[in-house]
């Protein structure tokens, strides 16, 4: 399919991987997954069976534009956007960019900060998503859920597929427990993982229908004018501009080793483990150390680590900081952050 | 007194600190007291209040001369051993320079790398040993034990004091537990610190005495030939060279918050606690963390530190090498230094 085309959104910012995550460090320039390298390289890499390199177009910030181009396969191009506001401003441009190029453009939009362990299964669904699209029906992929996890957004799809797509009948928030025991029970729903199949011209059409004032500021927008328009765009969510407002959208059950990588505690479960399920860096030391992530960032490379008697523990090795905690308490790195911002250490995030 | 001179002992090495000490920066270069001076430069200027600093003359190992010599206050002196031949060589050679320069010298020996909490109580017991020397007998300080420790030799003392030094009795190795434990009830016994007094002249009959081959050597040393004859030395302490066969010996009870700082473990119990018992880097993030030790070396000095939820841990963060650990563990870092050296990775220590 020449005209494939995958958007890459890779604005993302967030703190729950500090001290790794900072503002010019986000999560998809980390190595979180089982390699060394960058979840956003990881992400475009996998759709290189699929479409050349030339066809992937990743979305980030300004200040993002540089070192997200180095971690792509040559050939990709970089949108900037100046300023984030959110995903449906960042589809939008992307779309009508794409139709500059291509009218009959069939795109796929994909987070750049996910792992999946299971490629080949992964570029399987890609493939029935896509056909669903290319019908002329945006489409998007619902992980099928392991777990009643509260944090994810869900997806209830309707009984009958077409192709391998069904009909998604609604889009839920987080639930409570409860909820998402019934959901699991169920059987029906699905975990928003945030990916998108449509051709472009179907995006174009739903997004004037939806978020005309969006649209005009796209249709108004070129090269020379982004720095003072892309910044008045409306700040929604692709999800909520958009997609749950459709008159006809369909989901793709996807089982591939998904992860959106959460936490250090993820990133843990992630990694690649030695025979005491402890995640470090080649040539670490351990002694009676069992299940510990030790991770190092920057000129950290290549310290010796070494580890004795501690279990559970998550250490993470940067130019400026040091953390230690155990990997249970993943979550509370955001007290950290509280901190620092009370601090008014901004500059350190 | 201007023929007080102070000779500090700083030829030590050791792996007990790894991975801050290391060849080039063995423990006295540390900061490991509480605060961010190295235990020489604490040692050398506890001693200001008696003596010139032109009269403190520190012995250490050559690759080590020029990072000790930047320790010290201005003024003092450093002698560089070509060869590391225990604590005899190393006395006999400041004696004899001291000599030349003074023949009434009057001689303090001090170990470089202990913790003295109360300098006032330690001065006051130096001034006691140091009369007891001017009269002619060679004379030691000997801690008063807190503890029935079986790491320290003890040196037993007499019943009679003279002006407050009492007969040493003798001196016995490292005991077991029920025998430190009888030590401590009989309250006789005192930990041997390492500490010498005497005038120079009589240490000079001392060792022409007891070592007679040293002596020689000593003899026909000059600053020129230093390279060539101090390495044919005869390896041997001072302890058991000189001071176990002296006829007569007297020492002096201490008690003046006096330790040796054996291990990581120790180095916590000394440093400056916060509120929650973390001897931590000034401006560390601590949640829910407590009793941990943070020690940041070279140019990790200024890191950001953030704890949260551990406790009890050591975190040692070099420039080459991160190490954490239960403080409990401590003495176990000799299991990282030998896996170090199994990996013939010595240039790393």
């Amino acid at each position: 399919m020449t005209n494939l085309f995958a958007v890459i959104m890779a604005g993302g910012s967030g703190t729950r991987f500090w001290p790794a995550s900072r503002h010019k460090k986000p999560k998809q320039l980390l190595a979180l997954g089982k390699t060394e390298r960058p979840l956003l390289t990881e992400t475009a890499e996998r759709l290189l069976p699929m479409l050349p390199a030339a066809n992937i177009v990743v979305v980030t910030a300004a200040h993002l534009a540089n070192e997200s181009k180095s971690a792509l396969p040559v050939g990709a191009s970089v949108l900037a956007e100046p300023a984030a506001r959110n995903t449906a401003p960042c589809v939008g441009w992307a779309t009508w960019e794409l139709l500059k190029k291509d009218p009959e453009a069939l795109v796929m939009v994909l987070p750049s900060d996910h792992v999946i362990e299971n490629p080949d299964a992964f570029r399987k669904t890609l493939a029935i998503a896509l056909a669903s699209a290319a019908s002329g029906v945006i489409t998007t992929i619902g992980i099928t859920p392991t777990r009643p996890e509260t944090g994810y957004g869900y997806i209830e799809r309707g009984a009958q597929s077409t192709g391998g797509a069904y009909p998604a009948l609604r889009f839920v928030e987080k639930p409570d427990q409860k909820t998402a025991e019934q959901y699991i029970a169920k059987g029906t729903f699905l975990w928003n993982a945030g990916m998108f199949f449509f051709r472009a011209k179907d995006m174009q059409v739903a997004i004037r229908a939806h978020l005309p004032a969006l649209a005009e500021q796209l249709d108004r927008m070129n090269s020379s004018n982004v720095q003072d328009i892309f910044p008045t765009c409306p700040s929604v969510s692709i999800d909520t501009g958009v997609m749950e407002k459709l008159a006809q959208l369909r989901v793709v059950p996807g089982d591939f080793g998904w992860s959106d990588v959460g936490s250090w505690e993820t990133a843990w479960e992630l990694g690649e483990r030695d025979a005491h399920e402890n995640v470090v860096p080649a040539g670490s030391i351990t002694v009676d150390a069992k299940r510990n992530l030790v991770k190092q960032l920057g000129t950290m490379h290549g310290k010796l680590v070494a580890l004795v008697g501690v279990e559970d523990l998550v250490v993470v090795d940067t130019e400026d900081a040091l953390l230690v905690m155990p990997r249970a308490r993943a979550q509370d790195v955001r007290l950290i952050v509280e901190e620092l911002k009370k601090r008014a250490q901004t500059g350190q995030l």
